[in-house]
């Protein structure tokens, strides 16, 4: 409402947070998609859309202003490193789009998954090196006042805080400040209350340590669910050569029947089911479904074979979420072509349940897989 | 957001709650200010606007809402009884106009204001006949289901809970749910726990002995706040034969030379300053202020008048809040010709800081009327 005039466009990645993008719609607002890849929006693409921007064919000027969750991305857990922010950066300037940098799981930076068998789990480094490992925020890179940084305290404290904060030129903060004033007009005051003594109890090392140890937490969570994907699936680990991934380690996933371990060799020959790049940040693991490989494709396409696994596996007790519902646009494919995705959450689900929902998922997802 | 489409209006009364008008405008949504008299909204001037609505000349539709503060009304303070309410409901039947009433005062009824002279303070109804004393909601009249009811624990509990609900229809309510969820989500969790848990601590009988004894304390501020005035100023009590107080007991405001109160004979022959209905619920006063008898009328407009008394009232260490915020339409003339306004309130303010204050107003209001 700030940012935009109704017929205006807003950038995104093509798979993104939906709350923020049902936002804009009813402004008359649209959400333009940008191809992203394992570090979310990739430079190329997003400079593709801007450089190739078609005023008359799209229906609208050249969006102004860009979207992005850079760290442990809802909903495919992507993190943008440093040098591709700069790269961005340095294209927003060239197109002069402003950046919302909306990045409430900055804390939940969980570094590389390693397989189990070869994991260290010492971290031996201070609060500064902590500080300084930590990927940067867009705010580094701005040298034109162009990023509004959006903080909360939605994944360290508590959801139910309903309280954040933004960091952005005096200019924006004036305009932002006004329009808080005239719709929430302020946060909870109770919840204000609540949080601020906890900080100020806290101090600044306090709180640091409170983020570290959160951190950690959700490094052991991340770890604890691709060990239980690992144990319950054949998962081969290559280098991907082609599409969103490229570059980057794909883990895929093959069934392992139940009563035949010896028959690895024989399964990992068929198709894979999913694939996935073991996130970095944040809580969530994008599973892509080869719903091409189904059986049952392509008489039934791939939006209607996401919701079929997705009831089954729900009917079975777990619940993930379908990829379809975080596409940038109303109307949008599913990419790649003949694929699915799920969204799989290792939030706040202790470690016996977490175990136990793979174990009901890869039932399922065998189940489903079978010709009737 | 919910029920208007960009280039349509709703109806408001044409003083009102700037904020619930401020989200109107960025949406394309235009108030439509409605006549209103000591009760608020009034009919007969609703029925003409609707009857009379030409399409072409407005340059939108006929509204099909109204926005309503029925209860100690902000900025007016003025309460719309049952049978006025029935008449209201009658007309938006007629014209199928659905009606948000937004009611955070509800539970401030004060009753009528009596010179402290013949005051008398017992209150000995039983909490059944308290409860059947209150002005009843538009609710009670709504046989078609087309009132959307907003309550408010920000003026019962702290308007830091930021917290409240709505009661209407099961269609409304969907959609109205879906629209929190696109937006602020949920309220405060945080706020939501404490809240609840006075609320269930409380029951049902304790809650409401919570808001009888919170409407006795507002009836005490608002009694003592009029008794201030009442001391600094000569007050002429007169039934009000035209314009919008027609019909009610109207105070007119005279001054009394600070020296000479044997001139209170003298200037109450001079024309009044200001006048004010007593407020029989809520927590402000809506000053009207013959501006047309100030010396520099008409060289300086009301508008100019307003904003230099309020500058001076404020310099001098009281804020009221100047009457030109509260008009409906964004380039609203003050109504009527000649006159302006300050809204004062009573909320939470100490008596003795109550009555310094407005011993501080008169003196500002008595220098600000003399000419140069």
């Amino acid at each position: 409402m700030t940012f935009c005039n109704p017929g205006e466009g807003v950038l995104a990645a093509e798979w993104t947070y939906p709350s923020a993008m049902n936002t804009t719609r009813p402004l008359g607002v649209t959400p333009v998609p940008v191809p992203i890849d394992e570090q979310g929006i990739c430079g190329v693409g997003l400079r593709k859309i801007l450089a190739e921007w078609d005023e008359s064919a799209r229906g609208m000027p050249r969006p102004r202003i860009m979207y992005t969750v850079p760290i442990g991305q809802n909903p495919t857990g992507a993190t943008m490193e440093a040098t591709r922010k700069k790269e961005i950066y340095e294209i927003c300037v060239e197109f002069d789009v402003v950046i919302v940098e909306d990045d409430p799981y900055y804390f939940l930076q969980e570094g590389q998954y390693t397989h189990k068998s070869s994991r260290s789990i010492s971290r031996t480094e201070s609060d500064e090196e902590y500080i300084d490992n930590l990927v940067p925020s867009f705010l580094k890179f701005d040298y034109q006042g162009r990023v509004i940084r959006l903080d909360s305290f939605s994944k360290t404290v508590a959801p139910g805080c309903r309280l954040g904060w933004f960091t952005c030129n005096p200019l924006f903060a004036e305009r932002l400040e006004r329009q808080a004033e005239s719709s929430t007009q302020a946060p909870c005051g109770l919840g204000q209350t609540m949080v601020t003594s906890l900080i100020l109890n806290w101090q600044f090392n306090g709180y640091i340590r409170w983020l570290r140890a959160l951190g950690t937490q959700y490094t052991q969570r991340r770890d604890f669910l691709l060990d239980c994907f690992s144990d319950e699936f054949h998962l081969e680990v290559e280098q991907e050569h082609k599409g969103a991934w490229k570059g980057n380690t794909v883990y895929r996933a093959y069934a392992v029947p139940r009563n035949a371990r010896a028959m690895i060799e024989k399964t990992s020959a068929r198709a894979p089911m999913f694939s996935f790049v073991p996130p970095t940040s944040g809580m969530f693991v994008w599973m892509q479904l080869h719903l091409n490989h189904h059986p049952a494709f392509p008489d039934e396409t791939p939006v209607t074979l996401e919701m079929k696994l997705w009831e089954k596996v729900a009917l079975a007790g777990v619940l993930f979420a379908p990829g379809r519902m975080f596409s940038c646009e109303d109307d949008g494919e599913a990419s790649p072509v003949g694929s699915g995705h799920f969204r799989v959450s290792f939030s706040n689900v202790p470690f016996d349940t977490m175990k136990q929902a793979v174990g009901v998922f890869a039932t399922e997802i065998r189940k489903f897989w079978v010709p009737l």
